[in-house]
């Protein structure tokens, strides 16, 4: 799939987020009339993260949203279990099928040992999904934890599959970056659920592509993709560098250059947030040993950490409006690719574009 | 009822939250053998507050929770639903009976209009209740939301049924204070959910009777209440002065005085939350008209109110101890009254100590 | 002056902050051998600030920076003195000459009346400007204040005379946009102190420009361009759209997109910060009358004025680099003007892009 | 000297916050007619900071409050000078005192390496201090941090010379409490500014004993005393437990609970922060080694420090009033010493209190 290319750094070999060795992502899609939503599940590791947990920090760009477990990760700087995507409504749904699965997995589940912490995320995809039916459960969770692989699909699929992005198909999207300091080199991997912005905003690798779009929408379709603002982004950064709480927050927070990047000005009604976790260490879940010894990068590593996240939040974006097809769903209503749009988007492009 | 009584200010004439024009509480109560749980709902006002948001802020004292909701009540400013309290395992149970409620309410709710932002606080009652039976749900979400009145239980009841509070039996407390500003004059309420706090360290009015009663427990039941350190505190201020987003987070930030006044230091397994609203303007759900004129009090005016929220904190808290009942539930254990552990703590108290 | 123009939303009149009627900017500016440098006043509205306080808030996009009185402006929502911008070391001087020219105005200060809160941004013009002499103090302090006029200077000028930026030079930069919603007709104005970037990351009108320039220096000049990491970004953001302090925080964060859209990354040296204040409404320094009305915007109303924010930003980063004249100084070091390098730009980009 | 002991652990041999081995403290101290004004200095250990930085995270409990230095302290997690404490209209005199003296050690500042973060903390001693005559400045500082010693004086002194707490003579206090954790023995220790709280509320070891102490003073000293509400608290904590940022800010904000035992509800006009630093490990300046292995914690053995964190402050805070002598100065004003206003106060005390 040839797509516009972004910023300077080069990409891991597969260009997704499982370029970070050991992070797995898995789907459940439902796609079927007015149903077109799903679930996706990005796991950190192969183990169980309840008893491996591991080191992560979220940021808020705009609040927006009913995220839940975000409180707790960024209290302890832990995430406890796969980090599960859906749609808005069904965050509680997810959170008790997290729940659920962790009491089956741990029989003293808030009994003689601790709680556990679900994390959820979501975008709002009412206009393709019949979002009122609250479908998804604790079946299609556990099909997609048990479907998590590094090879995974992209676009209308899982989480993504009814979401919208600047007026156009949106959904799941990854993209990797490669990030050296001195001698050492790391790897920084993007997972976006993309359902936010406005057409005639939309920037893609620098070209206003959204006024040229917007002209080849019917005048209905127009007025669609003009009338939602309800939007929201999920970033899913992962990386191999050996970073603590408070240093991942600060990669976090990078996302927010690189959405910024594609148009976005973080709208109203958006819920943009992200979350970046390492998988150079985890932290046992038991307090056995009472001290350990962890690694961390200098501070100043982080200054190609920081231009890999805003490139790899800008390149995921662009790589879920590139690999998401066109869908019909609720009511009829129809969300384009962008390909389909505009198979010749290449010739809209500036001629210093790079393209792969 | 006779209880210490601490502070400068006084009462109000329920001494409760429901001095609070408007302000009204209900309870679901389940307390059958395993099953001793709840939820309490705080009403705002009478009205939907979908339609009419309310101002309120929310503060993290210490963020080791599941609370569901604050992310978007802190970037909006309004709460938009009914506050939910119950027990930790089932905040997403309750925030799907919130969204429920309200689809079922407004029909184009994240279709034509935007979602809802479930608001559910909670601690974990798992010593006394079989946490994992997860049996909370719409049924008991809607019948405590239909038993809302401005009189109403505390103690072990709805949400607190199973919980404990330093050792002994806590829950579900309440009370208000005065605070004059001038010739102007405003009520602020609280309720807690009291779950929180290690027997030796309580102080009641300035007293250590946490030694004292150690003394009186046998020495299982002393080693029940020593281990637990997983639990938490929710504090629900309500006010009718007039005060915007910023002053209600200034005013949520005292109640962290009156917790630390019973012996609290924020332990490391305690989600301790503040959440505070007024009533003395709402927003309206749509955006008409496009301005509107907020009335808001001088800032030094929150003087007394910060004196008020720490007093009515630690009030409730002493409230939610000498009104909660000797409970015994899951696997049978027990947690002890205050007042049948030490139906003699009018004499243990210092002779200055003021008692109601 | 020609420059390329960004966005979608027409500019007021002046195309600067000034077109927030009553916003004045003024300069002093230190150009001598060695010593680059100055200081620049921007006066929300002619009377003082202290008596007639002004509803503010602050974002800090990355944090290594020294700024003073954020803190304070973030808990009370009010500025109360003029927002002064100047080079990083002299940020304790201007505070004191802050401090002094309070006192002279109010003998009661922090005596009979409260304290007041200076109120200094800086970014380190340690390339171009002898940074250790520190020679900015009270007289430049009061000359700028004295300067400050609707009419102003931009580029190498003020604070903004020994700043880089993507290793060129950068300074102050200013724009404005017109948000409507509905029948309504805010001005959003950004004054910038430019002193951030690489050059190989510079993107200007979604144009990569940095890498064309880079083949444009000399050897040695591409290595400082290179070589320093510690830049930083104040942006100051007005308007006369009716926000409360909460408002103010969410129009200062979409700052953020317009910085990334010029190929920032918000590098681990530099001090990103934004300050949004409105020019609707003052809070009277006394407490008379206890309490006000006060006007906001319906949240919805908010959309047009973040879209804005990024445009401004954005724009206001462009001024700033195209009125920048080529300076030497400290040590003989030399930053080019982006047009003295590249005065033939206009040919450097896109055929699509706007030029005004 | 005697005073009232609160809490259940144990102090450590000096019970100051030189327990924490390594930690030093110096005064200057002005003391003549109006001008009665000093600055502390705590040095986290003999080193140059700015060379090895020291892991370190503030919490703003109040920001009503010009401290300098924070912002960068909570991005990079670590402070880089000595910590001076003074008073509030001073704090850009001593960020600039310790501008020039990291100059003077380290020639290449701002240019070849990193600029420096000063850090100064702050009360306003208005009351009995001339506080417009700004006369503390870089001798001072030099003076005070050439002083700083393990054994250092307490109450009137330094920083503490002019301050007031609870409408008595108020300024420095201390304490140290040990922390177990397993067969692990940490050092907490203390330092605070006390300039805070309102006469009437005092509690002191759980006994009000503000009002008993308000019948003792003559009227106008008890008007004096109530009406003065910009008071603030600065509260330093040091530990020799490996803790990371993250886990010093939960330490640091654990303050509070001591704060509030005292019977403050964090006043509107109080700037009420505290910082916890670590002398477990130090940053070194440069990135040599890029990764390092540093000792951290587990989570669970955060909850004796935090309890350790509340008990110390409210121990240091009584230190401060006990230990601090009657100060008349500026315009003639007094603020009498606890002990002199109540030589009794042990008898004022219930029986239970202990008394060392």
């Amino acid at each position: 799939m040839t797509r516009p290319v972004v910023g300077r750094l080069r990409a891991g070999p597969r260009d997704t987020i499982a370029d970070v060795a050991g992070v797995t992502v898995g789907h459940a899609t439902l796609a079927e009339a007015d149903i077109q939503t799903g679930l996706t599940i990005v796991r950190p590791h192969a183990a169980d993260p309840f008893l491996q947990k591991v080191p992560a920090a979220a940021v808020v760009i705009n609040g927006f949203g009913k995220s839940a477990g975000l409180m707790q990760l960024n209290e302890l700087g832990v995430l406890e279990t796969p980090i599960a995507l859906c749609t808005t409504l069904s965050v509680g749904a997810l959170a008790m099928a997290q729940v659920r699965a962790t009491i089956a997995a741990h029989p003293g589940l808030a009994r003689t040992t601790t709680t556990v912490n679900p994390l959820v995320l979501e975008c709002n995809d009412g206009y393709l999904n019949d979002v009122q039916a609250l479908v998804v459960g604790d079946a299609h969770y556990n099909a997609a934890l048990a479907a998590a692989a590094p090879a995974f699909q992209r676009g209308a699929v899982g989480a993504g599959r009814g979401m919208s992005c600047f007026g156009l198909k949106g959904g799941i999207g990854t993209a990797s970056r490669i990030a050296d300091f001195g001698t050492l080199r790391y790897t920084l991997g993007a997972l976006v659920l993309a359902n936010f912005g406005r057409l005639e905003s939309l920037i893609v690798a620098g070209c206003p592509l959204g006024a040229v779009l917007g002209d080849r929408l019917s005048e209905r379709a127009r007025l669609a993709a003009a009338q939602r603002d309800d939007g929201s982004i999920i970033v899913v950064l992962a990386t191999d560098a050996p970073l603590d709480h408070r240093q991942l927050r600060r990669v976090a927070t990078r996302a927010a250059a690189g959405i910024g990047r594609t148009g976005s000005y973080y709208g109203h009604g958006s819920g943009d947030i992200a979350l970046a976790f390492t998988t150079a260490s985890t932290v046992p879940h038991d307090a056995s040993p009472p001290v350990r010894d962890i690694r961390v990068l200098a501070e100043i590593g982080l200054e190609s950490l920081f231009e890999a996240a805003a490139e790899v939040t800008e390149q995921a974006i662009i790589d879920a409006l590139f690999t998401a097809e066109t869908v019909m769903g609720f009511d009829g209503h129809i969300r384009y690719a962008l390909t389909d749009l505009a198979p010749d988007w290449a010739t809209l492009m500036p001629p210093s574009a790079r393209i792969r």
